[in-house]
């Protein structure tokens, strides 16, 4: 008989949602020589309820000991495989604006086991141009850098009117999981994964919190 | 005896999560002349499931009519004055590097509620110049700009050693949102809501639904 089940367990999305920021505060703890952790500890790092700590890990395996606590160096290894850091993910841009390149230069990508592999851009005077040793690449050649750089993940800051159709072509390339900060819904088959990013909607969650229904201040 | 609870509702953080998509997928139903939805088509839209479609507007006192289904309008002004749409919140963006720049261009603000009322960096060659018809101002002027502009939401894209240091200020000034996008923890009152911008984090939880803890493909 096997600890592990051998069916994968389905993860909830809300606590998958969690899991990069307990891994950011795990590796914290590494930081400052904290070898062991209780869940009410890892709740107060994470900003999250002990209960909620130990479902979430006990999803990913992870039970601890009993009146001692969690084994960090444990849950970083656990975390930062699934969270595919160990392998560092293979990541191109598409769309080399403001947003790309900002995204581009972002040194948090490569230290969270994300590489930017490619960059791709419409624009004739962009094409050919290196940045950060990267050289960007032009959209009509993109199901062949799919191919040639095995992207894992693409992260979309194209116009929205363009997004649609870019996707269709990821899609029919056989890419997996795509980032998408163009503010409009896309429709992709179920085995692709799209995260929206919504800058606004950030700024309105914040908005909420600032005047919780009632006429206060 | 009032319809409406005296005391305000705590909006548990999920629900208010998803309140500015519900927002969003309400007006697109507005722009297709949809006057009603039940909750089985609004959780569609969503992304999410009928019974949480119920409970989360059931704490913004929306309870639809059994067997007709929730009015359209009537949710889109509910969810607009909460999430701050009609007012305008007042934003400033700090630091006006890159990101700062794509985030002063980005038009979904505006039509989303949000009003970019002041921009301020570090950079004295920066300082003085104008784009998109705001001046970017001195950071060493913050808390007069805060003042002066009745900022109430902040956005900070500087580098993660100055992020702390500036929130200390707002803090002081007032500030009582921010949105960071720099990539350290910052510390502030419980009266105060951060939210942490994560791209690393975002294509970790990609990373993760590609390979859900087996080595699948």
């Amino acid at each position: 008989m096997s600890q592990r089940p051998t069916k994968p367990v389905r993860v909830p999305p809300t606590t998958v949602q969690r899991l990069p920021l307990y891994l950011r505060c795990l590796i914290q703890a590494q930081a400052h020589r904290m070898p062991v952790l209780n869940s009410v500890q890892i709740a107060d790092m994470a900003g999250t309820n002990a209960a909620q700590v130990r479902k979430d890990f006990s999803y990913l395996g992870e039970f601890g000991t009993r009146g001692v606590g969690y084994d960090v160096d444990s849950l970083v290894t656990n975390l930062s495989k699934r969270l595919g850091v160990v392998e560092h993910r293979r990541v191109a841009i598409i769309g080399f604006g403001r947003l790309g390149s900002a995204l581009q230069g972002y040194a948090g990508f490569e230290e969270r086991g994300m590489a930017v592999v490619a960059v791709l851009d419409a624009d004739p005077a962009k094409v050919g141009t290196s940045v950060d040793g990267v050289t960007i690449e032009s959209i009509d050649d993109l199901e062949g850098v799919i191919v040639r750089e095995r992207v894992e993940i693409v992260v979309l800051t194209v116009p929205a009117s363009a997004a649609q159709r870019i996707v269709d072509r990821l899609v029919a390339a056989g890419v997996k999981a795509v980032m998408n900060f163009a503010p409009v819904q896309l429709v992709v088959p179920d085995d692709v994964t799209v995260r929206q990013a919504d800058m606004a909607g950030e700024l309105q969650i914040l908005s909420f919190h600032l005047d919780p229904g009632s006429p206060a201040q």
